[in-house]
């Protein structure tokens, strides 16, 4: 995790917030370094497949990796996973239990109108095949196959393949092939990145494409799925990840700069925000913060003095952040104006920590202000929808109507054909 | 419409059809070329504003153009709107009230769920801002206003900008201002291509940046979204028009054959398909369209012999089209296995070209087999969801829990904040 001393930490008007915020975003989820090389890497695995990924894996990941190390199935994956310890078996159990309870509630419904010209419905189809991002940091993270994976299985994807890097051992991380268990991928395939994108997006020999591709990953990841996007369907852009808390009266400073690290732990482009309308709690803060004992993560922390607690609200809504906190006595007040971030935790208790793990609400969420049309990862994204239309006589005057309008766009056989049904 | 004479039309067998289909869907929404041009519009457009939109109008639209001429608020629409002929307006009537009834029944609903240890709930937020393109053909589409600006409506989207080309005589058409009016859009904005995109995404001076980007274009606005789509949300990139017709004994020729034409007028790049197993009709359909009287349109027309019922409809829901149709006696046993079409016309009566004025389902549908993935429009491409996230004590368990998993996954101070909760 690196780490730096986090000395000085200094309090900033909330004038500068969006200004230190637009520059901290820069460049959004990837930039124009990392767009080239994930396009150089799709063009290779298209033509190449399974040997242009295991390059970048013996690139990245495992010198010594061969063909047969990119996949691992079912079989694998229980054996591997049923070596995980005890505890973290169990912490996994409940994180999917939880994770599934609220996730299942989510369910899409078909829609259905009937009158006497038609019957219209909506009606939502499972995506057959879905690929996976899961990324990893110094770590496997098997909470992201959680939270990728149930609800796609909850919409009912025929076909589930999560990708995930190799680790340098050859192993496969046995809390991760736990949890891949758990939600039943189908196919673990061991690269991550832009290559891992595009051997999900156009297919290779070990791996047919996808219909959609989900799931966090680094820039590469990102640049990659962005330039798959015309192809294929994907989730959203995840860039780093960010946390603006709002303080207000009451809050504990202590428990509040853990959050502040535990964001900044994310690493180099992870933003933690606090603002507050009170300044004895951001002195306390920077006494907290730059007292920190350990090593401070490389993310970035600011702090913003406002001058009520409404302003400071606005300040958070206005920024459509990745998370929002919401501590001390203003925080319910506070609530019914945040409308635009990914995830809102209400009250010092809901640390966003346990939204990573086992609240049950889902990780992945819109990052660098698109929120302000992106949302959480949900079940409605492992589905699509079709439109049945079924018209039944007499449907004269819906003949005339449409004819009319068709004729105006200049479209006669429209009108014709329209008419053929009078 | 252009035309060319359709004689010959060859029946061909149904092995061929997805290679047929895949070589006319070349190229997808875009290609290089368009993709290089938008990247140019959009280059001019961030550096120069309106002045580099009214560059694109002048050069494609009107050539006398003014800045002052790209904007149309309310009371403009409503005044050019009152002009339209009284039968079309009753026409745009009648669609509005339909297409309203049906989106009406897509409204989306909060999630929530409370257990001892938390409150979760997702919650619907329309989007604040929307820019809507509405192309021009030969003629206006005020249809396509309808189309756009319903949904977005019923969400509750607070500002509505469409976008829509500028004629050459400076006036905007009655039946879009009327049919703009009906959905009470804020602004319209008189250009499109990928000029339309980039102010929509960017803002200028006239307008500001919108935060999803919706409805059809030509190959320039396709290529400008997918390059704006990591700044700003976007629903689809709409490519040529397509429809899959699968036609059983019982069905009639000349209508089904005024279908295929219908198809084929949305110009060229419009592919019309039909598919059976039946040899009769096939030899009347080729009948059909060589005596078709008036100029045949520039869309290309393919029929393929099937060898039965169920291979027909399968073939057409691998095709993933955008519209299927299904005629003659076997129908109402294909329909269900049809589930990859962006729309579906079930028995002879529900011509495709209901849907596209007046049935009441959506016109914005995905193209080129992106259905594998995407949806046609609907109210719920208008909102974004929020995570809210409520614990409450005793939350040890999960404290326990979350902090196993973050320890594993490398992040100390994620458990040490949930542990501060224990």
């Amino acid at each position: 995790m690196g780490g730096r001393a986090l000395t000085g930490t200094r309090v900033r008007p909330l004038a500068l917030m969006a200004r230190d915020l637009e520059r901290a975003r820069r460049g959004g989820a990837f930039g124009e370094r990392e767009r080239a090389a994930a396009a150089a890497v799709i063009a290779d695995v298209r033509r190449h497949g399974d040997l242009a990924v295991l390059r970048t894996v013996r690139r990245f990941d495992d010198p010594r990796a061969h063909t047969a190390d990119l996949l691992a199935d079912r079989p694998i994956l229980r054996r591997v996973g049923r070596t995980a310890p005890r505890e973290l078996r169990a912490a996994l159990d409940l994180a999917h239990t939880r994770i599934r309870a609220f996730h299942e509630r989510q369910r899409p419904t078909a829609v259905e109108a009937s009158d006497a010209a038609a019957t219209l419905r909506l009606l939502p189809t499972p995506l057959r095949r879905v690929g996976a991002l899961i990324p990893r940091g110094t770590s496997a993270y098997p909470s992201t196959a959680l939270m990728t994976g149930v609800p796609a299985r909850l919409a009912g994807v025929r076909e589930l393949v999560a990708a995930s890097p190799m680790t340098k051992f050859e192993e496969i991380d046995p809390a991760l092939a736990y949890a891949l268990s758990l939600v039943d991928v189908d196919l673990l395939y061991r690269a991550g990145g832009a290559a891992a994108v595009a051997a999900l997006a156009y297919g290779t020999k070990a791996i047919g494409p996808v219909d959609k591709i989900v799931g966090p990953g680094n820039a590469y990841a990102a640049a990659a799925k962005w330039l798959v996007s015309a192809d294929v369907g994907i989730d959203a852009l995840q860039g780093p990840s960010e946390l603006v808390v709002v303080a207000s009266r009451g809050a504990d400073a202590r428990t509040l700069a853990l959050d502040l690290l535990a964001q900044a732990e994310h690493g180099s482009g992870a933003v933690a925000v606090l603002v507050s309308e009170n300044s004895a709690l951001l002195r306390e803060l920077v006494s907290a913060l730059d007292a920190s004992a350990a090593p401070v993560p490389r993310g970035r922390i600011l702090l913003y003095r406002a001058p009520d607690t409404r302003a400071a609200a606005r300040a958070a809504n206005d920024a459509a952040p990745e998370h929002v906190m919401l501590a001390g006595r203003a925080a319910a007040a506070q609530a019914k104006s945040i409308d635009r971030a990914g995830a809102v935790f209400l009250g010092a208790r809901s640390a966003v920590a346990f939204g990573d793990y086992v609240a049950g609400t889902n990780h992945c969420l819109p990052t660098g202000g698109t929120a302000r049309w992106a949302s959480a990862l949900r079940v409605a994204d492992f589905v699509r929808w079709t439109s049945r239309v079924e018209m039944r006589p007499p449907v004269r005057e819906l003949v005339h109507a449409g004819a009319t309008i068709a004729r105006h766009e200049g479209m006669r056989y429209h009108a014709a054909s329209l008419e053929a049904r009078a």
